[in-house]
């Protein structure tokens, strides 16, 4: 039962989502872009280290539904997400996956544990300085969204097909919710709180 | 030196949103939303549990920064937020600000270390479902941005009039970026990438 009480019955993220969509809506557009946006990571690979990232965090519902994620759009499906979570090192990943899963497991650990070497080894495997970019920062993100979900104990459904239907809706759809009111438009002066 | 070629030299984490304006702009409208809208918390508090996360995470930028953002907006300043830094347990703070920093540095460790023992003393020291919500969302936050900003090794200033500066002009002007495009409506049928 989540810590709080919220005001849908969805699970995991999504009722946080709609709980608070101040936040909810620039998180949703900023996860869409993170994502889904044109990149030469596919939404696949992204979502693989998202998947990655959430199962080393031990967060149940976030590994399960990004492991759907990319399984639906990876050729090699759910067989590849379950090598990558098992061990990247022996995965059937290209060299510069590998490379940015290794700087996604420091991240994870924190910041500082991502050496120059361990970019440096990114680099020499291909990957480009906004790929290197982009994987600490969806490693990161999910260092947020793990412990968001989890820390408010949100309910995350064990059923996998649950999982696999919200992958098809999001590979439809994408993660943007509609748009909040833009606070520092509507407050007045004077009655925008300290 | 940062561990990717940025487009600027501004330090810390406000290289890293110009470089990236696309993951930047949703990533500042969100800061701005949680730090900064109409909230029970004031802003000075909700700085005090970004820069006391940021101390426990050992990111140098980001706990100069949101303590010079915390002391700038506390009546006590900054001898508060050095309390609060050495230990909430004894700082100068409401109970129920001491049992939301509880909260928050249990968010920092894992998202599970958030008991319902911890968010039912925070229940019992006044604190609402919406403040004990945004307080693990801020904790949460700062977990994502300061492994973005050590991730990628930026520049962290040794002068603290920097960030005491930086702090007057956040506090007057916010952390909003100009927005991006986006990328769901520019992208044609069939050119969106993966």
């Amino acid at each position: 039962m989540p810590h709080i009480a919220l005001n849908t019955s969805e699970p995991g993220i999504r009722g946080l989502l709609r709980y608070r969509p101040e936040t909810g809506r620039p998180l949703s557009e900023f996860v869409e872009v993170l994502l889904r946006a044109p990149s030469t990571l596919t939404s696949g690979e992204r979502e693989l280290i998202a998947a990655y990232v959430s199962a080393l965090n031990d967060c149940r519902y976030c590994t399960a539904a990004h492991s759907a994620c990319a399984a639906a759009q990876l050729p090699e499906g759910m067989a590849l997400v379950q090598q990558v979570r098992a061990d990247p090192g022996t995965a059937a990943v290209s060299a510069k996956l590998k490379a940015l899963l290794m700087i996604a497991a420091a991240v994870r650990e924190s910041g500082s544990a991502v050496t120059a070497e361990l970019v440096a080894a990114a680099g020499a495997a291909g990957a480009t300085d906004m790929e290197i970019h982009d994987t600490v920062l969806i490693a990161a993100a999910f260092c947020m969204l793990n412990r968001y979900v989890d820390g408010l104990a949100t309910v995350a459904p064990d059923d996998p097909a649950m999982y696999e239907a919200g992958a098809q809706r999001l590979v439809a759809q994408g993660y943007l919710l509609p748009r909040a009111p833009d606070h520092r438009q509507e407050s007045l002066p004077g009655t925008h709180s300290a």
